[in-house]
């Protein structure tokens, strides 16, 4: 999940009194979605694809700029609760340490996230973190190496469980500037379409 | 290095007599541009992005297609010799097991390749192999995790050290409808700019 400030909006979701749909446990109820589309800028609107929506490119620049300032917080995300299955997901893979779903927003026939069940520190991949002004904290420390080589390894398996293992890309944001709006780390797989270069 | 095609020189590069640039080490001499400029497209002529090129898109997948070819046969890439430093690159971090160095044709001000100095059949993060019509391969084994966990932490390390430790992407080309074109896999981690959505 990028551009989408979905960080921004997680602390009222998890607020939120939701209900599940009771007719596909798959699909978000409409009260989720309602809450995502009005956060949502369609990815065409991103940066440099059109000058004429600067305005809009502004507005997602900033809004993700607020979804990083939730980063230091600590706060739990939207990922918490569909690790706890509390909003349902389209599970792909599911380990003891990792859960790959879906995502809602897909940006390819095949777009996956892969996310560590304990986020143990790991907001995101790196970022130069204060908990005081005098007391900072670097993400992904050599502790996290064993976890991160097992999220890439997954992603293998999740692109092999979609058909997609002869041609997948695996993109990481960190930070506002990377799209990153969940502060979670997470890993998108994507495929099933030509990938374009430069990512982005 | 993607979308150029570096794996289908690659072998006629190392058979090639290449003479460094005596001026600056870190600056591939002009035999080597000259045979890589051979081979590349301008990022703008990338998939969907200009329809009127769709000829180029259709040499460069094809050109893709075509390196993909010599993933199996486990030939040395021109990474063996950067690695070997007998072509000279500019070198952003390096300990025993992994080299990241600036990448010839940045898309972004900030462009690191991160590579294992150690391909150890991990021509790519995943794909079916046959070593014979019977015996599958495939990439990305449990083994593997401890050097992807590293490579990933890496990418962090080499953030903080190019000052976009604030917000980077990274990303992995697996095959060649992500438009790997060396085959030996390699994190590109890109940064100091606002980047886009979808990542290609």
């Amino acid at each position: 999940m990028s551009c989408r400030y979905m960080a921004a909006v997680s602390s009222s979701l998890l607020r939120s009194s939701i209900t599940l749909s009771p007719f596909n446990p798959l699909k978000p109820p409409n009260s989720i979605r309602l809450i995502q589309s009005s956060f949502q800028l369609p990815a065409r609107q991103c940066p440099r694809r059109a000058m004429s929506r600067v305005g809009a490119t502004h507005d997602e620049e900033a809004a993700a700029r607020a979804a990083a300032t939730e980063a230091d917080s600590g706060a739990p995300t939207i990922f918490d609760k569909i690790i706890s299955k509390e909003i349902p997901s389209s599970i792909v893979y599911e380990d003891d340490k990792v859960l790959a779903f879906r995502d809602i927003n897909p940006q390819a026939p095949v777009h996956v996230l892969v996310i560590p069940k304990l986020r143990d520190g790991l907001t995101e991949l790196g970022k130069l973190h204060f908990v005081s002004r005098m007391i900072p904290i670097l993400m992904a420390e050599p502790r996290h190496e064993d976890i991160l080589g097992h999220l890439l390894h997954a992603s293998k398996i999740v692109a092999e469980k979609e058909g997609i293992v002869d041609g997948f890309r695996v993109v990481i944001n960190s930070g506002a500037s990377a799209c990153q709006s969940v502060y979670h780390l997470h890993l998108h797989v994507l495929g099933g379409r030509q990938l374009k270069w430069p990512p982005g």
